[in-house]
């Protein structure tokens, strides 16, 4: 996984190292696990660190690309799994309440009125289509990322550990053409099936993403850009808090496709803003192992998920909480005699 | 996994594939998640099935075979461990507290007096040293593995899920020793270092293996005769209690290399009995990736854990919550109109 790298992480390090062995259990059979608490010592900056305050944002929008036919289910779905994030019946809702996750839902700009109980961070009533236009003006990819790093800094108050997921009726489309812009990556190589696109779905969809890119020619060296013609408002959002959160030593976990493209942005943007990321798993969707590859992340779980939401990030943080615990509240063996 | 193949498996996995495609998600997109629910309600035979009681059973014993040098640490940890299991200060103890997991530890033939708050199971104190004579005569296999079934039942009436562990100083031996009776497989390709051994180690245990193997020439055909020569009084009991808890619908999760060596044992005393099992993780332990390749077993964990313990089973168990939880209580379509 990338180290965390502020001034005191190696100290740090060390210092949960040497406690892990004094702990009753073989010196490294805890495996993952101990790595994980390492690095989340070495994110928040103390040897015996807490986890106890844990949350997680649901980041939604609208995207104009799906009036292109990129998607399996029509854009009237983001809405109405708006509602069911603030009624509490998503998958994510449930995943919260087992692992004791506050679940907290932003809207980015999703077509729809205002949902209550649900944060307003919207920029507008979903992009444009990206296969025809800039999704967005850069002004509002400016805007957005300025709202994930506002959210960022409320939530350094109240959480621990956060985790990062999203809902978009179409947003595999955008964050698969980040991915092309970013890397170079073949549309028809890495366009998966989204939430089910048969297989000419797919096809159509890695050619609306080649349009756009011959359209856009995105210029690497102006992410801002890139993001504007090619992304989403969840997605510029999320990039938003993760530089936010990276500069304030909060741990990130990032979900799924979606949130690993927004990592992709940040990290173009800000190279140190994934220091405090964990990423959840590899999900099923085809071009999320080249991301996580080009980011140099372990995924912890591989569960063939491909939901987003937050749900792998939700399983995750479990897991991140699991290895704090054990590291915490272990005996030594001199506890023992 | 081992299809769960009772008389109303199918018809049951079948309802539950029907209900995930009506909840609010695109269908498959929970990934092995929904698997791990469809197989869950066919162990249990009941197409809305609820997982709440959850108990976790460590089974400890000693091993006459330390006495070749083939552990990284003497057999008094045993008794010490088991100690630590009472008092709740082992990693199990914090992995079942914050999954809300009941622990319970099994003497099932530690060599130390019996410890107030663990069950009693004791065979004797401690196999023989199986490079030299059987570890247990057969009587004694027999016990075990009667105690096995004993525990399953009484395990029935309280949970509706477990997971089985073990401790026990020296018992990688043994069960790499099953592995390679039960499957031709070479001491000096699948031995392991087990808590830490160094290579100089690991070849004097695969030496140790290999005398037993040619002393005792065990014949495949008669199971027990097997499981006595080269066996644990824990790996024993674990094999009865597969069995039993397979009789009786109780999903069993099993976590690592030791268990799973149980597993082996079980299926060969009975075909069926490993039909209510799931398998928690892949060990770092290296002969575990074999045995889950006989069993035809796909863990669901991969954190490089080679602790024991049940460790790795209490985070399968809480994954496997989870997906019940998702399946449950999660709203339709038309929950939202």
């Amino acid at each position: 996984m990338p180290a965390a790298h502020f001034p005191d992480s190696q100290d740090i390090q060390q210092q949960v190292k040497d406690r892990w062995n004094f702990l009753t259990k073989p010196p490294g059979s805890l495996g993952k696990l101990e790595e994980l608490t390492a690095r989340y010592a070495a994110i928040r900056g103390c040897a015996f660190p807490e986890l106890k305050r844990k949350g997680l944002y649901i980041f939604c929008a609208d995207h104009g690309v799906t009036v292109e036919g990129v998607s399996a289910y029509p854009s009237s779905i983001t809405a109405l799994m708006v509602r069911n994030f603030a009624r509490g019946g998503a998958a994510i809702n449930v995943l919260c309440r087992q692992f004791s996750i506050e679940a907290i839902v932003v809207d980015c700009g999703v077509n729809a009125p205002p949902e209550p109980g649900v944060i307003d961070r919207r920029i507008g009533s979903g992009t444009r289509n990206l296969a025809c236009e800039p999704a967005m003006p850069r002004i509002e990819a400016e805007l957005a990322i300025a709202n994930g790093l506002g959210l960022a800094e409320e939530a350094v108050e109240r959480f621990d550990i956060v985790g990062i997921g999203e809902m978009g009726i179409g947003n595999t489309t955008p964050a698969t053409a980040l991915l092309c812009a970013l890397t170079d990556a073949d549309p028809l190589v890495v366009a998966g099936p989204g939430a089910g696109l048969d297989a000419a779905g797919v096809e159509r969809k890695a050619r609306v993403i080649e349009r756009a890119l011959r359209l856009h020619n995105p210029d690497r060296g102006d992410v801002i850009n890139v993001l504007a013609a090619l992304g989403g408002y969840e997605i510029a959002t999320m990039a938003g808090f993760l530089i936010g959160a990276s500069r304030r030593r909060l741990p990130v976990v990032v979900d799924g496709f979606i949130a690993t493209s927004a990592a992709m942005i940040a990290r173009a943007l800000s190279s140190d803003s994934i220091a405090t990321a964990f990423f959840a798993h590899c999900s099923a969707e085809r071009g999320h192992r080249i991301m996580l590859e080009q980011l140099r992340a372990e995924p912890l779980l591989d569960l063939e998920m491909r939901l987003g939401e937050g749900s792998a990030a939700a399983i995750a943080i479990a897991i991140i909480e699991a290895s704090v615990r054990l590291y915490r509240e272990m005996a030594t063996f001199s506890d023992l005699g």
